[in-house]
């Protein structure tokens, strides 16, 4: 350990994300305002990532009060809180050991939690099967998917293990890779076609590198993070059909599947497709789902609790699934009850059922205003264009960017949307995440904003961001469209 | 994925645990009895393992009023909560973004948990500083304890990164090293001398083993688990002196910090020690030193936090130790926040002092007295000699077995203690750890109990363990202690 140069290759070799350079400048700024420093804003907006309650969203009341009679056992007796709370919060109590949310649990989480969760799927999947078995909780979703990845990593050079990943992929997927050592095989998704995932991108990123690597799972995100695409039906059956020809696991990302909200647009897992499809490929194609407390309507990042259901997995490599859970000892037990509330929350009739649900219906409606709202103001902005999304949490807008900045993020040795969010972040406190992927280099230049956000947050976001872009715009003019730049700066 | 060839080596190669091999048992055991069984024992008490709560022991009510506020703010009104209980959460929630526990922290931690720590250290060791840089938070110790390995992990064979490990040695800790891909190097604890560590041993392990591997690391466990065994200033001294000239990292497991009680003993921390050395030491010995929440006094398992200090640690691989964080992204905060509760509890004058060091008082009372208790019943019983626990949460008896059980468990091919586990299990219900360590073999033969429940359910497991011995050591008479052994049972 004493010099770097013993650190496990491995580790070393884990890319260093644009992500947490600027997650620094932010701190920093933020330390400045802090300090006394005059600046022209009263403080950073970070919209870079999703995590709705930094941003201002209201966690679910019926969650919390649950959560909270379970650590202080006493308020089972506080007459305030709804009687279902107090009820749901016993029930639970009862299946943690000892009657109490400081025991561990099984590594792969409570045996009622799992239930709860196949259950759910069932419900969702219009009576799929689903089984508690194949339901493993982690400390999140994305500790899940490295326990996966781990199983799947193997080999060096043309025998390494790779992830057909999409390019654009989640930040943090990059990273993730890396550390499990395996290789990131990228396919394109279509941008003019709302970040469509093609087939023979598909077939092409896949003959590409196969010699560079051994590609044995593909990624998937649906919704679309950080795109906003929601597949449809053939999409997906077409997916399932490539992923069965070249034999690949199936990794699929289901995160933001309470939040579809593109008109006409619903969730469809990619398990009931499967399961449609007929035993020559239910019975077959591999596949991981993964699901999150972080989810929108859910936004309890801070708790830690993902769950993935494991399809047609071999039990021998289910087992070493449980092997890896293990030595987290167990995940977080209040994150595992809000898994619960979240598959099982209030029914009609409860007396939590008309609170739960007029907030839920206020942060999808929060949720699909601003999806709209932000797409039409970033779209009128000159050198910004930015497809519509219809599910998740995130706009994911292109920038075209003026000459002279390109060149000066050259010179600096960034990417210029870097610089861009640099910059931003510095004259208005504003923090976007830069769009590109980690160490990859395709000439277009994205932010990715998080919309989970507060309707007044938003409106302040998006004026800076414009006052921002507009004085961007006015110094480097950009050829195209620097008359509708200052038409816009008109009507500010 | 699709068969057991292609699962990553590594992971393959994870030995499998005796313990988790009688977890299934005693799950099956407890599964017959609500099936309706008949058997001769109401239910089974496992007390294999450190789960405080789930063997009966309370919670500490200051942590979990404050912790129920932080989770329903709306009980910051609530007038029959102790005021300082509302003052902290407020505190607590000003300092979570924006001011909710369902928002990510920094993947290392929130800074006020990790400066609130560093003051912690700094009054235990009596003024030695403590930098909040330097402390890391994780879901749980042995969260962090992995990442830590898995940075020094490298090499193959002759190159393979060693770490020199107790014999005994935490039971989880075998899995987690052959997780993280590190070979474990045994050293052996005295157990004549109370299970002390002899520099000699430490010494004759290092040359015997160096050339089979390459050893980086000596992990240390104080209080020992799970032998009881507390170290005194000269014997850390020594150690501290042997990692310097061997220049290995110090991996100290001081997770049972806060329960010392054999007389005359006291807590010293390796830190102290070092920082007392003089220069030569202090300023280059590095060195991680861990503390979990699941420790004795809070028992806090589920909740899912812990915390390393690194010491003379490289800045360049402090930040791979952030990186590695950062796949995790962050960890849980009701964790955290009663990281900050156990570090910084009630202060003389709060109005929760009274009740937190009564209840305080009362788990050491019942530890300190468990273990004098069953370490005088286990030294009665024939067939058995168990060495004093002077700290930590366990007793770690050795079992002088008849012959025939020796052979039986040859023929069956599991460890004799293995056998006895599984019997004492399906006879009497009680779940006691197995000692063997994986896949070593001493020719000798140890339990693991764990001796942090309350005292009725003590008496309840001595008595049918008590049964259980005698009847195996009546069938099976053991040649030297046979007489002692029907005394003892005549005064049963």
């Amino acid at each position: 350990m004493s010099s770097l140069q013993h650190v496990n290759p491995t580790v070393k070799g884990i890319r260093e994300s644009a992500h947490s350079g600027l997650q620094s400048l932010a701190a920093h700024v933020t330390q400045e305002i802090a300090q006394g420093m005059q600046k022209p804003f009263k403080g950073v907006i970070d919209i870079s990532s999703g995590d709705p309650h930094k941003a201002g969203m209201k966690p679910i009341s019926f969650v919390r009060q649950v959560l909270a009679v379970c650590l202080h056992p006493e308020l089972l007796e506080n007459k305030t809180l709804p009687l279902d709370v107090r009820l749901r919060a016993q029930r639970l109590l009862e299946v943690c050991d000892g009657g109490s949310v400081g025991s561990y649990t099984d590594s792969s989480g409570m045996p009622h939690v799992r239930q709860s969760i196949a259950e759910f799927i069932m419900r969702r999947d219009v009576g799929v099967h689903s089984h508690a078995k194949d339901v493993f909780i982690s400390a999140g979703s994305q500790r899940g998917l490295m326990v996966i990845l781990k199983l799947l990593a193997s080999g060096e050079g043309d025998t390494q293990t790779g992830v057909l990943t999409p390019r654009p992929c989640p930040h943090t997927l990059p990273t993730l890779l890396d550390d499990a050592g395996v290789a990131l095989v990228p396919y394109q998704l279509m941008e003019d076609r709302g970040w469509a995932v093609d087939l023979s991108e598909l077939h092409r990123a896949l003959k590409c590198d196969r010699g560079g690597c051994n590609p044995r799972a593909i990624y998937i995100s649906n919704p679309g993070t950080p795109t906003g695409h929601v597949q449809d039906w053939k999409s997906i059956e077409e997916v399932i059909r490539f992923a069965a020809a070249e034999r690949l696991l199936l990794l699929v990302d289901e995160v933001y599947q309470d939040s579809v909200y593109g008109q006409g647009k619903e969730f469809i897992s990619f398990k009931r497709v499967l399961f449609e499809m007929g035993k020559e490929y239910s019975g077959t194609v591999q596949m991981v789902s993964l699901h999150s407390l972080s989810s929108a309507c859910m936004g309890e990042c801070g708790l830690r609790a993902g769950y993935m259901e494991l399809v047609n997995m071999d039990p021998e490599v289910m087992h070493f699934v449980d092997t890896m859970l293990c030595t987290d000892i167990s995940s977080p037990v209040t994150g595992q009850i809000a898994l619960v509330l979240m598959v099982n929350p209030p029914r009609p009739g409860d007396p939590s059922y008309d609170t739960y649900t007029q907030e839920i219906l206020l942060i999808q409606a929060t949720l699909s205003q601003n999806a709209q709202r932000a797409h039409e103001f970033l779209n009128d902005l000159p050198g910004m264009s930015s497809q519509p999304a219809k599910g998740g949490i995130y706009l994911y807008p292109r920038l075209h960017l003026p000459s002279e900045i390109i060149e000066k993020a050259k010179k600096l040795e960034v990417e210029a949307c870097v610089l861009y969010c640099q910059m931003l972040l510095k004259e208005e406190g504003v923090f976007l995440g830069a769009g590109c992927q980690n160490g990859e280099t395709t000439g277009n230049h994205y932010l990715r904003l998080c919309i989970l956000v507060p309707a007044d947050t938003l409106e302040e976001v998006l004026a800076r961001l414009a006052s921002f872009h507009l004085r961007l715009m006015d110094t480097c003019p950009y050829p195209d469209r620097g008359v509708k730049g200052r038409d816009i700066r008109d009507t500010l």
